[in-house]
C-alpha cells in the first residue's frame, strides 16, 4: 500500500548551524490534513575501532542536550558534500589519534526517523596504529581503549546511553 | 575529568506539538563560550515482540521527515507523565493488536545525544497473545511477523534503516 503523505506548504522555524527545523502541512492517505515538525540535520559519521586484541575504542565527552558525560564510540557531524567514509576517518583520528588499515561499513540508519532526517553511517575499523589525538579546540574528551567483555558488561549494566554504541557493540556480538 | 558545560543564557525558538527547540549560550571547560543547539522531545518507547516460533513483529508506515516507508519494531512517543511501560503495552496494542505476557525492559538510551534529550525505552516482549490492531484514524501501518533470521536478512540487506530496530535485532542476536 501507498501511504506516502503528500506536502502542501512548508514553514521554516529556524536555521541554525546545525539543524533546520521547519513544519511541514501534508496530505494524509485518507485525505486529511496534519502538521509534520521536521528536523534536518546534515548527517554524522560513526566509528567502533577494534584493536588486535579484541579492545574496542570509545571517548567519553559531555553531551548538553542531555546533561550528561557519556561513554560513545568516535562519532562526528558530516561536512557539506564530505565523502562519509573520509569525515570517519578524519574523526576518528582527530578524537583518538588512531589511524586503520581496514575499513567496512556496517550500518547506514536513520538515528530517529520520527522527526528528523539525521542518517548515521557506521562503520567498523581494524588494523588499528595508534598516535597523539588532534581534538578540536573546543572539544573536550577521554579517550580509552575496552576490553570488549567490559564494553559489553557497560552495557549491561546500563553505563551505555548512546544508540550509535549499542548498534556497534551488540554488532561484535553477534552469533557467526 | 569533568568537561560539564555551563549554561549561560537560553534562548527558545520553536515550541510545536511534539518537540521544542531552544539555543543556549554555554561556556566551555576553557572559559569560552559556545551555541548549544537543542531539541527537547518527550522521550519514546519500543517494542520487539517476539512470539514462541521466534518471528519477531514489525510495521511499515511512512516516516515523513526521511520521505521513505521504514520497517520498525512498533513504538510511540511519550504522553507527559506516562509510566514507559504502560505506553509500550498501548503502543503494541494499538500499532499490532498484540498483547503480551512478559515484559523485559532492554535499554534506556539517547538516540542521537548531540542535538537531542529524546530517550528511548526498548523492551522486548514475550507470550504474545494476537488480537486486531486499532491504530489511531490518521495512523497508516502494515503489520507483518518476520521469521528472526529473515530480519537478520533484512538487516544484512541494508533494508532496515531505524536505529531503535537495529539494536532490537542485534540485542536478539547475541551470543549466549
Amino acid at each position: 500500500m501507498d501511504f506516502a503523505e503528500v506536502k502542501k506548504s512548508s514553514r521554516q522555524i529556524f536555521a541554525g548551524k546545525i539543524i533546520k527545523v521547519r513544519v511541514d502541512t501534508v496530505e494524509l492517505p485518507n485525505g486529511r490534513e496534519a502538521a509534520r515538525e521536521c528536523v534536518e540535520h546534515p548527517g554524522a559519521v560513526a566509528v567502533i575501532a577494534r584493536d588486535d586484541q579484541d579492545r574496542v575504542c570509545m571517548v567519553r565527552q559531555y553531551r548538553y542536550p542531555v546533561g550528561e558525560m557519556l561513554w560513545e564510540i568516535p562519532a562526528g557531524k558530516l561536512s557539506p558534500g564530505e565523502d562519509p567514509l573520509e569525515c570517519a576517518r578524519r574523526e576518528l583520528l582527530e578524537e583518538t589519534g588512531i589511524t586503520a588499515a581496514t575499513w567496512e561499513k556496517l550500518y547506514c540508519y536513520y538515528t530517529t526517523p520520527g522527526f528528523t532526517d539525521e542518517v548515521m553511517h557506521l562503520y567498523l575499523a581494524t588494523g588499528l596504529i595508534r598516535g597523539d589525538n588532534q581534538p578540536d579546540e573546543d572539544e573536550f574528551l577521554d579517550v580509552e581503549m575496552f576490553p570488549y567483555p567490559e564494553a559489553c558488561a557497560m552495557m549491561r549494566r546500563g553505563e551505555i546511553k548512546d544508540g550509535k554504541t549499542l548498534i556497534a557493540l551488540l554488532h561484535l556480538g553477534q552469533r557467526e
